[in-house]
């Protein structure tokens, strides 16, 4: 059966029979917006939104609804983790072309409600509407942090030792699609390291260290070395070797951050490895302003240039 | 110029002067995630999203980008009104071929920027990505409401009167995109009506009539020769009369709402006319729910059938 055959509000009373709506919300999917109930006293909001464009962000051909589900909330999970919160509740807007398959909604429903459930996340609402080309997908994440847990990519200072979790590079083998938000591991970074800056690698390492250094107002030199490169290659990865690839493949939705130097450092990274399979490493430290975002690889220090993953290109 | 001449993080560097992070907010664009202070207590969160696609909801040869941004974040801010809130801030996401001049985005935001503005709400994030086919705009709106005036759609009963704002029909002519979301008159209706249910009529006044009537679990009967009919007849609109408009065009964007007969009416009704120039009427009652929906005419009654606006159609 076809989306168009159902009519809008056929498919959502489906739709929504696949997602919960979570704890602390007095009213779902139903009316013209969600209502939750207030925050604990004390708690900041966190709000994020990411949208997927078929033939943009996936190709149908390749991708099963699922992932294509699991992923739309997954990036927005990842902006969540990445400022130290916990998700709330998302809304989920769907464009969709009428002579879409039922079937296939309830896949990607089901993808995003199975993630949703993992961290607690209820799906409150949305929108879904015809699109004559393709399936659109927009997500719209609430979160909430204690004010003493807020961290912002903006607060690395010069002697700062600068970490990642993960391994990162060739997410274009599939790991774009299938990653697990780093929710739980940027809770325990937060209350076990002592650190100052965080954001999410989404456009590649090379990318978000010049986004970190430009809202803290601090250059960076990280170790060319000590990058962890991981993943297979990519089909299309043409002639990059896999330092490049960590570099700028880009969607690894791993955690970078920047934390004042510890002698306990060594026992923060074996009891995170412990404790999560993804392991963390310090991979440079935070420098002046004038020195910009730098690498050294075999000795000589070169300048990291931005380039990778082009949203408009 | 182009879009994809100056990249994503331009690009939003750019879109981000013209709007305001609103009051209240403790991080705007450009992190991560947006952060918003605490709500004041006892206050309950609302959230709601809309998303608008070329092709579907607007032809760009016959709308300017202005009132598109204004009818994305309109849409949102109708939803809150509709549950008697105040909005608070918003994030929103384009989809926009590279090929798109940056002057054309620019007015875009111009639209979302001056209405969200008009009530205090702030834009405080997003996401823009590249879009094969066509302009995208998805905004998800985060509102708040005092849990004693919060109002849903499913709070009617028997005996009940149906009020709406403002004049219905005929909004293909144009006023879809250019509507004032009610949210001023929804406090005023909330804090001076005995009201027990109300929504946005969006979908057309007998699709929406039927909504609430499900929701409620009552049947409803309106007067047709009381329903205020307005507008212009749109270019399309084939054969319709004007009270085919009001109930079947669609995206009024007025409100429905049910409240406790009171024999202040007629003086409510005038205080309302005063302060408001949309004005507002009484157009029927709640009955029993096997009575189902039906409205008068000329002193017979039919069932009203849903239809009119077609999403997936």
């Amino acid at each position: 059966m076809k989306i168009k055959d159902i009519g809008e509000f056929k498919l959502i009373e489906r739709l929504a029979g696949s997602v919960s709506a979570g704890e602390g919300t007095i009213v779902g999917i139903g009316d013209d917006a969600a209502v939750l109930g207030p925050s604990a006293s004390g708690m900041l909001t966190l709000f994020t939104a990411d949208m997927l464009v078929e033939g943009r962000h996936f190709d149908l051909a390749e991708v099963s609804p699922y992932r294509v589900g699991w992923k739309a909330l997954g990036c927005s999970l990842s902006d969540i983790a990445a400022m130290g919160g916990l998700p709330r509740a998302a809304v989920v807007s769907l464009g969709a072309p009428g002579e879409l398959e039922l079937e296939f909604c309830a896949e990607l429903y089901r993808g995003i409600g199975d993630l949703a459930r993992r961290f607690g996340c209820g799906i409150v609402g949305g929108d879904t509407v015809g699109s004559p080309h393709g399936l659109i997908v927009s997500v719209a994440l609430l979160g909430e942090v204690e004010k003493e847990k807020l961290v912002l990519r903006s607060g690395a200072e010069r002697g700062d030792e600068l970490w990642v979790t993960g391994r990162l590079g060739g997410s274009g083998s599939g790991r774009h699609l299938d990653f697990t938000p780093r929710v739980e591991e940027a809770r325990y970074i937060i209350e076990s390291f002592p650190v100052k800056a965080m954001m999410d690698i989404s456009d590649g390492l090379a990318n978000d260290l010049h986004r970190m250094a430009a809202a803290s107002g601090v250059g960076v030199l990280i170790d060319g070395e000590r990058v962890p490169v991981g993943g297979e290659a990519p089909g299309g990865s043409s002639g990059k070797d896999s330092l490049g690839r960590a570099l700028y493949d880009g969607e690894d939705f791993e955690l970078l951050f920047a934390c004042v130097p510890s002698r306990t450092a060594p026992e923060l990274e074996r009891e995170f490895g412990k404790r999560f399979d993804c392991g963390v490493t310090r991979i440079g430290r935070v420098v002046d302003r004038e020195k910009g975002v730098t690498i050294s690889e075999a000795g000589t220090e070169r300048p990291l240039e931005e380039g990778g993953f082009r949203h408009f290109g």
